[in-house]
């Protein structure tokens, strides 16, 4: 969109969202909504539903009767306001960040984060302001959960960066890939992935991301970033894992499509299917042996497996979030959520957030941003007023770490004797295989169940920082030049 | 849109239509309709209204008055079931072209014209079925009109091209150039025809096409063929034009955007706007002269002004109606309008139409399609049952000829003293005089009239094919290898 055509867009989203909001909080709704119900009980009472039938359309009305009620407690002015807001928030935003100045973007940003109060408040759930703003991306989140699950976190994390730091980096040569050459390493490997040309496809876009547009329609885009030749590789991987969660999501029948049951469990497992196939599968070790040769041939400077991997996995802490390594990414994410607390409930003023931003830059990664655009500007989240999103990230590299586990176990049991299945799934390609286990084990939930509860079907453990750690710390160890 | 994505898209096209229907001609559009022309009524009649507005208002409601009682005509399961068509024929209409077989497409073919026959006896207008299917494009077209206007074209084309057959194939050499390459001298195209980058965006698509989102939010595409150097420069200036003649019509101040004033008058209008700027400016003399040394810079093998205006212009009759030349594009509508009365109105078998196809191209143009592909499958229009539209662009081409001559007039009373004042423009550089022309005598008219009033009011002449083909024989004077 031309910059010029925001403010007409903005009022057309705020159309939308008036006309969605009333739609969702009309009469005729309830009205159906009491019908189905009805329906549903006289089919349960009568015994013309098998267990199954009986949970499914039992909580698809349940997170139906909890959308309603969400939306009945709106005021729709406050909705189109909120439509109005958020176009303007990003448009400001994108000005902000091109002058690398934040207080282009800050009255926005006060404008939505009042509003957003005002959206918590009039909501009114047992929750805190935060916690109900988080709600839509990951169910029954709270605070007190979250501290639990992030604590270990926020000790290890930063002393196995201080163990990095001591490292002598290794030296690392410059070096690209023609456009043409990188979309043809991408399709190889989606190809290896086993894409499905006829409901798939691939695009560019300035952000890559992933979406679905029916039930056999799934897109995603990725970008090729100039002097980054892993960028464009790295973020196809981690969209078809995204895509592959929803292709695996049970509306291919069209039953469920559009109905809750058939949207994904949470924004964290979301997260956590994406980052399997990013993390832990395209920049492993087993990847880069078995793919490097197509670098080679691609005219890399690659010469082995060991030279990609290392490519794959540098250990630098930066300012960035979204180039952040596997390592530094969780500080990313644990400075940002602590300053939405700050932002939403604690009082933190608007203008002292890059102050904020850049002394917990300073303190936790050792590193200053320059300028707004490298700090607290860098994301889009808040030029929308999303709040509550940043953990999800997070999580989802916990879940992605401890369904892996699970994963090891499962094709064991399916009679793979290896002492790391995955690793050999990668190095006989056989990620078939993996998938199928997905496809069964994880992807088909939807949101019958939360991303705890689904942590706890599909690993039997209650979902925590071990597996992540675990993972983090063999990884170093492997990185490490004394290995 | 992945292939199997199509199906789920027919449905949602097919209720947006019946949604759009059932608004459009629903009693509470009623309702506000009378209301604005009692409104009207009155303003008028206690001496509110200027002239100006009292005939913007009273087009307006006439206009809006037409839309409504067309609509109220139509049945709404007619409406759903031609969108339902509409997508299953573009989807069997590509599989046929991937197969190059039109048999996969034909039955398709056959319910569109049902659907459209039935639409237009629904419309009940006392037109023909074909008069009535072309009027979305070109309000009060009749075939008689259409007849007396293509006449000189249908004798004096192929005499023309006749005499081309004659020269010797001046020897050409095969080039082509990168892609990035090709973006920057379309950059620098459009930035020397003041673009204005807040409300404009360019992007690439399979298809080029040009689209107004908004007041202020202009969008154009163009594509890279391998092979074709000049094809992406020269769909870029095409698109240019369509997107220049939206950016002069009457909705700047959001007023009348969205309500029929502030639409284009006719496609052959719209048309002639972008072949104005691809044909008369682009592919000009002049234009070569001033450009070639940014075609040389960027490493073709054009060494003059000379060499770059062969390029642009080569006299091949070919198969294919995109690719044409000046000379023989005219054929390729007239082949098509004359199948499209056979089809509709003649009793012209659908099986048969392949052959009939053939048989013209040879008779007309010495060449015969080797498959259906390079034949009557290659437009996307009847595809979607789109009947009554390619006579738009044959009339575009004698539009945009006969108001080029009134600019050389418009221009010399500006005090241009040249004796080709278009001509002088190009060279120095000065497309903005031409562009304000256009934007004070053309665009802004809108639909306060149709095709041949504005042309009327514009040349002080009835609309002809005389411009187009003294254009044309000036042009072939110019290329033949006697000059």
């Amino acid at each position: 969109m031309p910059p010029a055509g925001s403010s007409w867009r903005g009022e057309q989203l705020s159309l939308l969202a008036r006309l969605l909001h009333s739609r969702q909080s009309s009469q005729a709704f309830e009205d159906l909504l009491t019908e189905a119900k009805d329906e549903f009980r006289e089919a349960r009472s009568s015994g013309k539903l098998d267990e199954t039938q009986e949970f499914e359309r039992g909580r698809n009305l349940e997170l139906l009767q909890q959308g309603f009620s969400r939306q009945k407690n709106l005021d729709s002015g406050l909705v189109g306001e909120l439509a109005t807001a958020q176009a303007e928030g990003y448009r400001l935003w994108q000005e902000a960040k091109e002058n690398a100045d934040f207080s282009f973007f800050a009255p926005a940003l006060r404008k939505l984060i009042a509003l957003r109060k005002e959206q918590a408040a009039q909501l009114a759930e047992p929750r805190s302001c935060w916690e109900t703003l988080a709600q839509p991306f990951e169910p029954d989140l709270t605070k007190i959960r979250l501290s639990e699950l992030f604590a270990p976190l926020r000790r290890r994390l930063p002393e196995l960066l201080e163990t990095v730091r001591g490292w002598e980096p290794s030296p690392r040569s410059k070096w690209d890939l023609d456009e043409l050459v990188q979309q043809k390493l991408c399709d190889r490997l989606l190809k290896d992935w086993g894409r499905d040309q006829s409901i798939t496809c691939v695009a560019r876009s300035p952000h890559p991301f992933s979406t679905t547009l029916g039930p056999k329609d799934f897109r995603l885009t990725t970008r090729v970033v100039p002097g980054q030749p892993l960028s464009c590789f790295l973020a196809t991987a981690h969209e078809w894992g995204h895509s592959l969660y929803e292709q695996g999501l049970n509306f291919q029948s069209h039953q469920w499509f559009a109905w809750p049951l058939g949207q994904a469990t949470s924004m964290a497992v979301h997260e956590s299917q994406s980052l399997f196939w990013e993390n832990r599968i395209a920049r492993s070790f087993s990847f880069s042996e078995r793919f490097w040769h197509h670098f080679a041939e691609a005219g890399a400077p690659i010469d082995s497996g060991n030279s990609l991997w290392r490519e794959m996995n540098p250990l630098t802490p930066g300012l960035n979030r979204v180039e952040a390594d596997e390592l530094s990414y969780g500080i990313h994410i644990l400075i940002r959520t602590d300053l939405e607390f700050a932002l939403l409930e604690e009082g933190l003023s608007v203008d002292d957030l890059p102050e904020e931003w850049n002394k917990r830059y300073e303190n936790i990664l050792g590193v200053v941003p320059r300028n707004d655009a490298e700090g607290c500007l860098q994301d889009v989240h808040w030029s929308e007023g999303q709040f509550g999103y940043f953990p999800s990230y997070l999580l989802g590299h916990l879940i992605s770490a401890q369904i892996a586990e699970a994963m090891s176990d499962g094709l064991i049991s399916l009679g793979i004797e290896a002492q790391d299945p995955i690793d050999w799934c990668i190095r006989t390609s056989n990620e078939s295989m993996m998938l199928s286990w997905l496809r069964k084990e994880v992807h088909p939930y939807g949101r019958q169940v939360n991303a705890e509860q689904l942590v706890q079907k599909v690993t039997g453990k209650p979902l925590s920082s071990n597996a992540f750690l675990k993972y983090l710390e063999r990884k170093l160890e492997q990185l490490s030049p004394d290995t």
